[in-house]
């Protein structure tokens, strides 16, 4: 049995979405990253990275995504998740992995974790301005030079697929989405944090040990008798987005 | 027949050894990045990343590091550069290689090319200023936590090794080492540029067509007649390093 250490709206969701693929027998251990529980000394202990995802398997412990992804389907070569019989093909698989983990990962980084970087506050917001174009770019590039469509790799499906769905919601993250009552309290996420300032409103995030509840949107219930506006600002999107809203 | 675009003093190294360590057939194409050639024109037709290594071969191109040094073990088994059999070592292989290309690289760039994450030069001071810091990190957990020795994966020599000796370089190349005349005018890698202010003092750089030219000090010939001070700073340093000079 593989145990996957995770964490909502991080990259752990790409080897999440692998096992689940792969037929894989695994459980989910969730962090609590809003508490920074990655680097708890408890966490610290097991994996001195302090990150998700981290993959523990009967010969031992992996952590970074592109050697778990590789990992997972050259172990379940029946999911036929990666071109295991071509060298070249499963290098430009690895190719497609390692610039999504050592460019766009890093440039989407740069946007809350300025302080791995750098120490002055002027440095992080030059840095966090400075998402949209490079994320911008990153995936123009993706989808000029990199997809060989209808999938990553052509034809068949592979690991590099779920990872690009995974680093692809950060662009929905660049959005914000967020609902105001007649006294101007607000809820919703803003500024990438989870606001909520309506009285007897409640915020209902991905349901657990449920797969896709690692980047499912919140669900939010106001109260009944509040008129209540809702507000989509996509001025700090990188590419276009779209969002859909269901109201009950 | 292989093609290697490489540029002395980067992480194309790496891909070097293991071509040279494989016994692979291939030759070597060197960008000159002083002018900025991996962003001419030429090169971003056929390779938009604007980077190095970029390696041809017989089905196609290939970028990104740990996918190169993967396929080069594959595709010569015969020099073991990889623990091919054993889907657990090779992912142990493969998370050492992402950590080098997604963690210790981007610290590392953080040095000289801050104009990827941000715009302004007090951020690009900011940065700069981490890098000993944030290098000396990645290099104290390597050590303490990933190298089982006396190679990185143990008894065997794989292309990881080839990998972090390519960036181990790079912390030589924090510490500073230059001459100085008794008019004050000074020569060497001064800032991570080469400086030649002294008349008819020439440097000469690694040697064409030699694999370890990448990574070679400068020879510097310094006319005869002239009082000179040799200068040694480690202050810029993020680890102790050792350097020789030989004087003839």
């Amino acid at each position: 049995m593989l145990k996957l250490y995770t964490a909502p709206g991080t990259c752990a969701l790409a080897t999440h979405i692998a096992l689940a693929e792969a037929g894989a027998p695994y459980t989910v251990e969730r962090l609590d990253f809003k508490n920074n529980q990655q680097n708890s000394p408890e966490y610290l202990k097991i994996n001195p990275k302090g990150r998700v995802p981290r993959l523990v398997t009967e010969h031992g412990v992996l952590t970074e995504t592109p050697a778990m992804l590789a990992y997972v389907a050259q172990t379940y070569p029946q999911a036929k998740l990666a071109p295991l019989d071509d060298a070249f093909a499963f290098a430009r698989l690895q190719s497609f992995n390692s610039y999504l983990c050592s460019t766009v990962h890093v440039c989407h980084a740069h946007k809350m974790r300025g302080a791995r970087w750098a120490t002055q506050e002027s440095s992080f917001a030059d840095m966090k301005s400075m998402v949209p174009k490079t994320m911008g770019a990153c995936f123009n590039l993706i989808e000029r030079d990199m997809l060989k469509g209808p999938w990553v790799m052509g034809e068949g499906y592979t690991v590099g697929d779920a990872y690009l769905y995974a680093l692809t919601l950060w662009l929905d993250g660049d959005g914000v989405m967020y609902i105001t009552d007649e006294q101007g309290h607000r809820v919703g996420f803003i500024d990438g944090k989870m606001v909520n300032e309506i009285p007897g409103a409640m915020v209902q995030l991905g349901r657990s040990g449920d797969l896709w509840s690692d980047s499912e949107p919140p669900t939010i219930y106001i109260p009944t008798g509040i008129a209540f506006t809702v507000s989509l600002d996509g001025t700090g999107l990188s590419t276009m987005s779209t969002s859909s809203v269901t109201m009950i």
